[in-house]
């Protein structure tokens, strides 16, 4: 795809279900238009989007939402899924089991109200769910990763995916690193790749 | 893909998150070793699942858990993944777009216990979700499909994964198709799939 494709991605002024996107984009070294709504603004933008979801991407004349179709279409532009279709069902196998932290990382920190009971889920999720979980993509990454990378023997977008979900995983446990060496071993590797790196000392800061 | 790839997929003994995958086969007129459990059974098989979890697609000599990873996967073997990448990410779109539904269906169907409470949750559904998503669905096809498919002009997995969705939504309201034409005139013109007709005919009656 050449590099004077436009794309549009629409999303909240956090990292949150666009941020993996946007790491694509940096890793691929392909510029975007990074339009960022404020949840004070979102409400009148809401009946633009056609799920009333975002992310959203724009691209060649159509809109998009869904974050990892979107994510996986444009990992797939930038040869970022895997050499064959296999690989790319791996990435897909990986994608799909860290979305199952975020679905229970979104719903604990953004829906869950009384205090009592996000403290409550918020303890499952991290002396529970995440053990559990870790030690299944430790088992996903050796039938499928070179010890490195998550799949085969490059950078794939399974890789910044991990790495986004990771952050989300600190979010609710700051010791989460010292208590996983896979997913220490790996946030290092992925934040040595040098556009990563650039694109992670740039970030503008966010709650979320 | 040659048809003596061998493919062995692993569920339990009813349609659930395994059916869109046999959906698909069906449709490529592909055969495949359909391995059931009994949830009495399945406890002493979840440690032979590098996640614990079924669906689980044995192929090439590996292990792949993850329903919707396996579903594309088996989709690009046969050409149902839309023309081009940007068909396959309107394929992606609304595939998710039915798993929000299903989310929603497998948690108020399994995981909500009280009587009440799965009441409540249900008429919240049918009332609210459910006419709600078919808006947002009905939007998504008028821009990627042609009036019948729903990406393109041919038949993609999206079409089966809608298929297999609205089975679910019947479960919940068996009005469904009667409350939105949509919904309805494209389950007529998936049964009328001569591969599809053949193997729901034949298909095993199970109570999800």
């Amino acid at each position: 795809m050449s590099s004077s494709t436009q794309y549009k991605l629409h999303y909240f002024d956090g990292r949150g279900r666009g941020e993996a996107i946007r790491l694509i984009f940096a890793y691929a070294g392909q510029k975007f238009e990074d339009v960022r709504y404020s949840f004070d603004e979102w409400p009148k933008k809401k009946n633009d989007m056609p799920l009333g979801q975002i992310p959203l991407l724009e691209t060649n004349g159509q809109q998009f939402p869904q974050s990892l179709a979107i994510a996986r279409y444009v990992a797939r532009q930038f040869k970022l899924t895997g050499k064959d279709d296999l690989e790319s069902m791996k990435c897909d196998v990986i994608v799909d089991t860290m979305n199952e932290f975020n679905q229970d990382y979104y719903r604990i920190r953004f829906q869950v109200k009384d205090e009592d009971e996000k403290q409550t889920e918020k303890t499952k999720f991290v002396t529970k769910t995440v053990p559990e979980k870790v030690a299944g993509l430790e088992k996903l990454l050796k039938m499928y990763g070179n010890g490195v990378w998550a799949v085969g023997d490059n950078v794939t977008w399974a890789d910044l995916v991990i790495y986004d979900t990771v952050e989300n995983l600190l979010d609710m446990d700051d010791q989460v690193l010292n208590k996983f060496s896979t997913l220490k071993k790996h946030r290092e590797a992925v934040e040595k790749l040098p556009k990563i790196a650039a694109y992670l000392a740039n970030r503008k800061k966010t709650p979320f």
